[in-house]
């Protein structure tokens, strides 16, 4: 892990680098295991000045597992060209990847939102929605997804169960190639569409 | 709700009886919301004599949750004759039913669980896990899901996906009937294992 270099910087970037680093420090940890101090001592400045940026260790927390959950919906955003399928397909390979480099503090979001700290609910539910509202705008003309209330409730439950299966699966791939997970994730969604809609 | 009448029983009994009045307060209620002086009150008994039972609040807790769950897993067995698929639909209807039933109570197990509670995790996990095994030991010929571990991930991601599901649909049922949700849990679980097996 290297320092924030000591150089002079508007409070803005500052802050957006300070950020970064709790990212990076995040995904191999938990939340919990995330402090003021780990931070201060990994970016090399002085515990008052995180204070500074970030009010309280509360606040810190809410503005690294937002940006955290931004980068999720960022990195799993699909190609803009292609056929549905194969779209949707590179946006879960997209969401493996995101959860294999970043297991520790995803589990954090899921645990902290479930477990009913508001500010984590928040967060992963606007997550959650982006994700899911996305499959609609991403499929406007409905080919893969038709948009009814029934089918919004099964995306939604697609995307409980695919959260599930791929927790399950960084903790121990044993029995299932990377692949066939992949063609999983994306084949579940028109079929379980097709049940329900 | 009817006091429990105040007449002379072995402990044993009376400890039974309180469990399954905590059930039934539970059924309504969060279990934060699930006090030893609510339980004292609709028993008739004084909170002593509750502490008596049950030790503490925590341990009380525990006992109404580890009950409630052993009454789903009894409530969702599926009858012991017919195809597999009459009886897994059997089977999901139960859920849906004791969802509805205990709506308060079964959503305060899962976020208990999630949020990292330890006892509520372990109750939580025996009972996926009880619901889970049964899928398997009900179809010991592997005529709608075959014993590997990958149908043994999925079908974990399929109790997930129902578990969204059905929480959501009670919430709000708009859009889909009864029988269409059923319909729908009960063919999606072949059908995603037909996806990963």
């Amino acid at each position: 892990m290297t320092a924030v270099p000591r150089v002079r910087m508007a409070p803005g970037d500052r802050r957006e680098q300070l950020l970064t680093l709790g990212v990076t420090l995040l995904a191999t940890r938990s939340l919990d295991e995330l402090s003021i101090d780990l931070l201060a001592e990994e970016a090399g400045i002085s515990r008052g000045l995180l204070y500074h940026y970030f009010g309280n260790k509360h606040d810190f927390h809410e503005a690294v597992m937002r940006r955290a959950a931004d980068d999720l919906i960022a990195q799993t955003a699909p190609p803009t060209a292609g056929e549905p399928l194969e779209r949707l397909l590179a946006s879960v390979a997209a969401y493996v990847d995101y959860v294999e480099a970043n297991y520790e503090g995803y589990l954090s979001l899921v645990k902290g939102a479930a477990g009913g700290n508001q500010q984590m609910r928040q967060i992963y539910d606007e997550a959650r929605g982006a994700l899911t509202d996305r499959v609609f705008r991403e499929d406007a003309q409905g080919s893969v997804v038709p948009d009814t209330r029934a089918a919004r409730l099964m995306v939604r439950a697609w995307s409980a169960m695919a959260e599930d299966l791929v927790l399950a699966w960084v903790r121990d791939p044993e029995g299932v190639t990377r692949e066939e997970l992949l063609a999983a994730l994306a084949a579940s969604l028109p079929a379980l569409v097709e049940i329900l809609h």
